[in-house]
Formats: structure tokens, C-alpha cells, sequence
């Protein structure tokens, strides 16, 4: 049967009926009252999963649209940016930072690794000018598997005045993220991760501060300008034509969301990721993040068993099993494979895939 | 009862039954072979509705996304573009050509007139050193209900040798628009237009031209980036995650499009708005552009009549016979109101629509 096939990618992530359902309804006029009613909801749920005051704007883009839009609405050419980089995600920030004309500067570990936030500190106390005027961090490097302590890293980034400016695509709504009380200036997120939704918007939240850099931007983005979205925000509108359907679908999200409750949320996802990583350690097999302090609750690599490859076990966990799961990127492409336990996942699900991951490496033995 | 809506409006037009259905799909991942293989035939649908033999790029983004991408990709600071304006939508594509630091310069004529091939061709005569890089200029301009002679602008253009960009937002799939006959060298457009999915798709082709000059672009668009675009069009991927289910929704959209086929699709359009045309006209209204010749078969604009309001008549349309009409833009603020028979729109609908305002005059004459 080919229409059962159970998503366990780091996204997108699995969608809820009632959502779909949501998502199918004809749409409706974006200029409407009943569409500001809705977009009011979605911009107060998105504050409170974003744990901040500030606005959340909802861009019609994926992830890195938003993240092309803390970049294109805070860099002028010639600026310095740091990026931290533990993985692909921690890559692309540079790039993008580069495509804006910064002048980019990398510190990097090896993947598998978090960023030491004494490291950072260190670095930020050599800047004495203060030249350095952005650092780029990901949150939850969905390549690898690791969580930055991006609590910590945020205090050292404050401490040297530079702007922080955080991909939490995929840790909003999964894994604890204080914006305000951490100080996060910049935070993006997606809506094919936490939030339950299928891909097609993404979520941009600026601090005060952050907003005033803003207003020194030369030559802002256009589609992701944020003078533009606060104007429309505070109408309860946006400047473009937003993917309406998939803004109700994300208002019904956040009724299941909100009845959960976002201690809940993130209490399951680390339950469920703590299950899967036993499970799959007592299966023999191989964590590739091996420290617990920076395991994601989002997503887990894992090493395949001697003599089996990543490919055959991608392919029988899903013919056989209906289970899709992800196959490491660029270099770790073939040495891990991804499974995710974001957004829509029960415990039920984990169980699920332990059953049908040890099925596929008895059969793969054989 | 308040769930019978039915959009008359320029954007979001209804979506089909069997699309809404489609959209409601359990997402599937984007790095799939079955997901290739759905990208695969709606890049072959829109070069189809493009009558083009170029790529055409998907972006997740509304149709201003897709502007974004033409000047993002071509522009450097400091060239020359030349907006012919007829409308809103015209003057976007300057602000968005200065965004990027073009030095734009301006053709308009009044709100309801189409743009003269031949002021286009004289101004570009005197641009003797070729200092003019881009033409921007919209096919159909919504905001008034006025289609552009673009076939013989377009010609105007190549004359000259600069690079036509062409807004088809609101033509493609609806009024002819043969991008390559025409020899239009950058032709975008959006899903919730002609295209009947909802919206949260925006589409762009550039000629090979339009190619080599984007690889002249010192800082072109990361998000929108044409060279990005084009390495995983080749491979039926797009470089970021994009809106799956609205992909999958344009995928069953065109089944519906090629059951009809293109030449129909054309004539329907042009049946509906000259039926609608001749009703209003019929009940004594004045249409805001009289001129048959570079009237929208995609929107109409009417004047209400003496002593009736156009918020009274929209509001009277949509709570006594659940139609949504839209209000003019800006200056033409509840001077006009426009009636769309773009994308998925039969003639029942038009008659229901003449038969309702109609109705609607009488109630507010008493």
C-alpha cells in the first residue's frame, strides 16, 4: 500500500486531519475582515510560541526566506558578520550574510559538535572596535542532530553589543526558545516544523533594537521588508498577497498547539527523542551525537551497522515499512541517517519506527 | 448562511474541488523521486501556459516575490530601467527596480488608458548609447481593468535591444501571452490567478538574453536566485523546501487546464468578461475603461451609479448574495469596483453575478 507513508524527515513534518481539512477550505478574500480576524490569531500564537512581545511577521516563503530577510534588512555592504557554524544550516547563514555584500567571517566546529560559547566570547572580546556587527547561530542544526546552548551563546554575543540573529527553524515550538528572556535579537522559524503545518511560511521576530539597525539599511529586501510587514502587521494585514490556506491552516494548528500547552510541547519532544535514542542505542546501533547535553529533541542521527548501508535501510524502512526517514547531507551523506521526531509526533509513533527500524536492520542482516 | 462565498475578486480566485482536495494531502517529502516527478509536470504545465520553451522557475513567494527575482537577478546599483505605468501594479515594478538601486525612469499615463507602443519606441529612439538595461511593464494591470498591447510594446523593446520584463500575473493562462513568439525575455506570474490553486506560488522565465546579463549581476537575490533555480530545475528539485501541497495542487490544477486546453481557456475568458461587459452595460453602469480594445478579460471595472455608493453596493453583494467584488486602489478608492472572471470562472458565474448586482442596484435604488 503506497498511501500510508509516515514522515520522520526533519521536514516536512507529519500534518494533523483537522489541519489538512483547514488547509482545503476555498479560499477566502486577504483584504477581508474575516482574514485579519484569523491573521490577528496566527500573529498572537506565533508571539507566544516565539515567547516574545515583539511582532512575529509571517512571510510566504520557506525558512530561508526569513532568513533572507533578517539578512537583507540589517546589512549594509561591507559589514562584518560572524557566523557560527556547526552544520549546513550554520552555512547557509554565511552565505546568505555573503549574497548581501558582509563581510563574512566563520568559526567553525566539527559536524557533530556545538559551539563553546567561551569560544565566541573570546573572539567578540578581540573585536575592540566593535567591528563585528551581526553573529549568526542556528538554534538546532538539523543537519547533525545538535542543539547550540543557545542560551548561553546569546549572553556572550550581549556582552560584545552585536546583534544575535538565530535560525530556531527548527526549534521553535519543539525545543525551549526564549526569545525576550534570552535576548534573541533576530529569531526565524518555518512552518513545516513545529508548528504542524505543511511548508510555505516562514516567521521573522525583530527586537527593538534589532529594528533600529534596520532603519540604517541602505538598500533594505523588498519582499522581506520589514518597515513594509510592521506597517501591514499593525493593520492585522500583509503587504503581499499571502498563502492564505495555509495561514487557516496554521490557525487551526495553533488551536492544537495551545490545548497541548508549550511546556507540553516541548516536554514531548524530549521524551519522544530520548525514547528513540535508547531504543535505537539498545538496538546496538551507533548515536552520532553521543552527548546527551546537546542531543536535539528534533531530529537524531544515527550510524548505520557494520555492513549495512544508509541507502538499504532508507529503502526498507520505506517500502517495507512506510517509514520516510533522511539520509545525511554533503559529507555525512551515506555515513548517518536523520530521523526525525518534530512537530506532529506522538510517542506512539517512536515506538512505531524502534519496531520497524529493528525489523528493516534483522531483514538487512540476513 | 456565511460559508458560500463566491471570489470575484482579481486574487485569490476559486479553486476547484478537486484541487482543495488535492492540496488536503498528507505532505510527502520534496526530496523524494515521487515529488520530482510531480515538479517534473508542472514545470512542463506552465512552459505549456508560458508558450514558452524556457524554464520556468516555482518560487514559494506571491506573484511581487516573482518581480522581486527579475530585479533582483538583473539589476546593478546605478543601471537604468524604464517603467511604462499604468496602474499599481506597474508602479511596483519601479519601487522594486529602485529597491535594488536602479535609476528608474518612469513612463505613466492616466489610470484606465493602456500604454502607445510608439511613445515607448520614441523614447527608446533617443536612448542613443543604450544606457537603458531594462523595460518593466505589466501585461494586465488589475487595478484598473486595462491590458497593454504588450505583443507590440514588446517589439518596441527589442528595437532598442533592452531586456522587456513583462508582469503577467494576471494574463498568463487567461489572455494570450506568448512569451516566446513575443520575444518577452523575463515573464513572471502567480499561482492564484489563471493557475486556480490558491496562492503561495509565484512563477518566472527569463529568454536565454535575460540569462547572460543575470550572470553579469554582482550581488543577485539569494532566495529568488536564477542560477540556484536553474541547477536544481535541471535535477526536478527546487533549491529550498517549497510549498509541497500547493505544488501538488498545481499539479491537479493542470490536468483540469489541459482538459481544456490552452486556445479554450483564452476564449472562455474573453467570452466571460464580454458578457459580463455588455450586462453592466445593459443596467445603465458606465465601465471604468470603454475602450474594448485594451479591455481586461481577466477584470472589470464599473462605475457605480449616481447616488449609490461602492462600499454600499459591495457590502449589499456580499451579505444578500455571498458575491466578493473588490473596491478600486488608491485614488480610485470606491470610485470603481472590480468584477473578476479570472481563473476559475464559468459563464453561470457571470450570469449568477449580473443576475446578483442586478438585485443588489435595485435594493439601493429604493
Amino acid at each position: 500500500m503506497r498511501d500510508k507513508d509516515f514522515l520522520m524527515i526533519p521536514g516536512p513534518t507529519p500534518v494533523p486531519e483537522s489541519v489538512l481539512l483547514a488547509l482545503a477550505k476555498h479560499p477566502i478574500g486577504h483584504r477581508s475582515g474575516e482574514f485579519s480576524a484569523i491573521l490577528k490569531r496566527c500573529h498572537e500564537g506565533l508571539k507566544w510560541l516565539f515567547q516574545t512581545e515583539n511582532d512575529v511577521f509571517i512571510f510566504t516563503a520557506s525558512g530561508t526566506g526569513a532568513m533572507c530577510s533578517a539578512m537583507g534588512n540589517l546589512v549594509n555592504r561591507g559589514d562584518k558578520v560572524l557566523s557560527l557554524v556547526i552544520g549546513n544550516f550554520g552555512q547557509r547563514w554565511a552565505k546568505i550574510a555573503k549574497s548581501y555584500g558582509a563581510d563574512v567571517e566563520i568559526i567553525e566546529v566539527p559536524y557533530g559538535q556545538a559551539i563553546n560559547p567561551n569560544v565566541v566570547r573570546e573572539r567578540l572580546a578581540k573585536d575592540v572596535n566593535k567591528e563585528i556587527k551581526i553573529v549568526t547561530v542556528t538554534h538546532n542544526e538539523t543537519s547533525t542532530g545538535v542543539t547550540n546552548p543557545i542560551k548561553e551563546i546569546v549572553a556572550a554575543i550581549k556582552e560584545h553589543g552585536a546583534l544575535s540573529v538565530v535560525d530556531g527553524i527548527t526549534s521553535v515550538g519543539a525545543i525551549d526558545c526564549k526569545q525576550d528572556e534570552w535576548g534573541i535579537d533576530v529569531l526565524v522559524s518555518g512552518s513545516q516544523k513545529g508548528f504542524m503545518i505543511p511548508p510555505g511560511l516562514s516567521f521573522l521576530s525583530a527586537s527593538k533594537r534589532a529594528f533600529e539597525v534596520h532603519k540604517q539599511c541602505e538598500y533594505p529586501d523588498f519582499y522581506f521588508n520589514w518597515t513594509d510587514a510592521k506597517k501591514n502587521y499593525d493593520k492585522d494585514t500583509t503587504p503581499w498577497t499571502p498563502a492564505i490556506n495555509l495561514i487557516v491552516a496554521l490557525d487551526k494548528a495553533f488551536e492544537l498547539l495551545k490545548e497541548e500547552g508549550l511546556e507540553n510541547i516541548i516536554a514531548r519532544h524530549k521524551h519522544n527523542a530520548t525514547l528513540l535514542r535508547e531504543g535505537v542505542k539498545e538496538m546496538g546501533l551507533k548515536l552520532f551525537v553521543e552527548d546527551e547535553s546537546i542531543a536535539s529533541y528534533a531530529i537524531t542521527a544515527i550510524l548505520p551497522p557494520e555492513g549495512i548501508s544508509v541507502p538499504d535501510i532508507r529503502k526498507t524502512l520505506k517500502n517495507d515499512y512506510n517509514i520516510v526517514v533522511a539520509n545525511g547531507q554533503n559529507d555525512l551523506k551515506d555515513r548517518i541517517f536523520r530521523m526525525g521526531t518534530l512537530g506532529f509526533c506522538s510517542e506512539r509513533d517512536v515506538l512505531t519506527a524502534l519496531a520497524s527500524l529493528k525489523a528493516t536492520i534483522n531483514k538487512l542482516t540476513k
